[in-house]
């Protein structure tokens, strides 16, 4: 059967050529050439990032990276928030990892605010902020510069940033913003497929690891360091991917960074015509949509489950709500190599299917 | 550069048509077609394995599901048989997960026998065995029908496995030899790219993980159960290594396990058939040599560095010794889809390169 366009917020369509680039013949990981390839992606994800910290390069999808952070830098305990089905992750992770772990939730769909992570600041009671930038589910952005800005009172808390959907769609200054952590799965905005996680880490984050000892093993950000500061990894990384990672990186900066953010800008702006001359609306509440995927209320009633399996058949994925969302809302992502031109034509065939349901 | 074969134990030589699986266009992996490519991959690994237990694919290298094993199966404490430096890496696994540990432990090279790990058992104070099958840092196989003999006396311990680098190369019949969880990552004998592990899981294992609450959430066996349940794992899977694991299984089949087994038995004959012309000697002792690579002790006093490098230069890549073994002995890997041809190919170079030194 013929492959069928990805317009799902992950994992996102890859382009034959970044599969070629990972298709690329094995070589060992404690030979010279690994920690060339290593170290080349590692200067560009810092400029891509905005950020002088460490870069970890995790085998292993966000949720993994996710757990390092919450073992690795919650000391008293955790401030998860929780917004949607992604971010209520950060509470079962902390949880499961005996973490002390405040809950900062709101609606599915709404957005996060400064207020509502300090007030559990204020307590001196946590030590760490889990943070989504991006929730997938509901195609809502935080307002990381209102919380950047709260957080810079809290100088000892850790500041987690979970923007697995947005990072390399959308510039986060990350040492501007003094994030701590952030992390990023490659099956999203970077265009690769899913097993990878980048990550950066502060010298703060790394002194609080330091202070765990029950950090465990894998997600250990200390030896992540110690082996990052020799462009390799503790375990055997996932060499293919990061040769897709190096191939993505240098088509970046060839595309240059601030296009690239502009093209997903008028990506969001262009699905966003669609949604409103077809007479949905947002999810997401004005000023805190995502740029990389938009989540759309079902404000017609149509049956969503119907209409997007007849636009499979017509060769585009696109996605249904999330969960419990599922006839409520539909998803359709747009990042990563997306062109305007492809983003239209599945687009045209959304208008016919519905036309015909 | 034109690329290099490697005989090193892993990641191993990946065939082109089997990079090729691994660069099949991205699917999503919440829909059918992704949960029927799950599915083809575990009957044929239930087979390989001997087992009717449950089988997690993890999206990590083989580390990530040792501290899974870790976590999820110890309850009162855990055993750690060491006997090299990979072995050694479940006592650190246990311990940074706040597990009381045990060491059972030999010299690097010798193999580890049942008493040595029942001294620890006799005592009630273990109820989790963590033992490698193939130490791939000194060539050493451990006498396993042994040790799962002894371990049938100790019901309540659940018994746990790394067969990094043995699984897909050698016999391991699971369910008689009564191992609760075994694991290998794909980038050994299964001949693939690293960063997605198979496991095998038990009933007993999964009840243990039941009743430890910090057993986190990315290697959460329970989660893993029900997911693989439905042909999915909890997060985004390694896709790509998943279209490669379908195809190699696929040629396993084709070639027929029996003769993929003998092999890998020729394939040691012939590196040892070598290792005995040139004058040098098995690391390992005698009946607990590894199958899938071969370490020889530089009984020659050789410079193993010099020689491993010119044989590199000449595009063959095998290993120094590991560690703080590096000139005093070398190991030669063959396993997955090597042929005896091209393993003569390699060690006929070492010969030339041998001569030359």
């Amino acid at each position: 059967m013929s492959h069928k366009k990805l317009f799902i917020p992950g994992p996102v369509e890859v382009k034959p050529d970044t599969l070629q680039a990972c298709a690329t013949p094995m070589i060992g990981h404690r030979v010279p050439e690994y920690a060339e390839l290593h170290g080349a992606c590692i200067p560009p994800l810092k400029t891509l990032l905005g950020t002088k910290n460490d870069i970890f390069l995790f085998t292993s999808s966000s949720t993994g990276a996710m757990e390092a952070a919450a073992r690795n830098c919650a000391k008293k305990g955790a401030v998860a928030c929780m917004l949607g089905a992604f971010s209520d992750r950060w509470y079962q992770i902390a949880v499961q990892n005996n973490k002390k772990t405040a809950k900062a939730q709101v609606e599915w769909g709404q957005a996060i605010r400064a207020e509502t992570i300090e007030k559990h600041l204020k307590t001196g009671e946590y030590d760490c902020v889990l943070l989504v930038h991006n929730e997938t589910s509901t195609g809502t952005m935080n307002p990381i510069e209102e919380i950047a800005d709260m957080m810079k009172k809290y100088p000892d808390v850790v500041f987690v940033v979970d923007a697995v959907s947005s990072m390399a769609g959308v510039k986060i200054d990350v040492d501007r913003l003094g994030i701590d952590v952030i992390l990023a799965g490659t099956q999203k905005a970077f265009g690769l497929p899913p097993g990878l996680t980048v990550c950066s880490c502060s010298p703060k984050a790394l002194e609080r690891a330091k202070q765990l000892p029950d950090r465990g093993y894998y997600f250990d950000f200390v030896e992540m360091k110690a082996f990052g500061d020799k462009n390799q990894t503790p375990c055997t990384p996932n060499i293919s991917l990061i040769y897709g990672l190096r191939h993505q990186l240098d088509k970046f900066f060839k595309e240059g960074l601030e296009a690239r953010f502009k093209r997903h800008m008028d990506l969001r702006d262009t699905c966003w015509n669609w949604i409103e001359e077809h007479g949905f609306k947002k999810f997401a509440p004005p000023g805190f949509e995502s740029v990389t995927l938009t989540c759309a209320a079902n404000t017609r009633k149509v049956d969503i489950v119907k209409w997007v399996k007849k636009v499979a058949d017509r060769g585009f994925i696109i996605s249904e709500g999330y969960g419990k969302l599922k006839q409520d809302a539909f998803r359709v992502a747009h990042m990563a190599d997306c062109t305007i031109p492809e983003l239209k034509e599945c687009l045209g065939v959304m208008s016919e299917e519905l036309r015909k349901l």
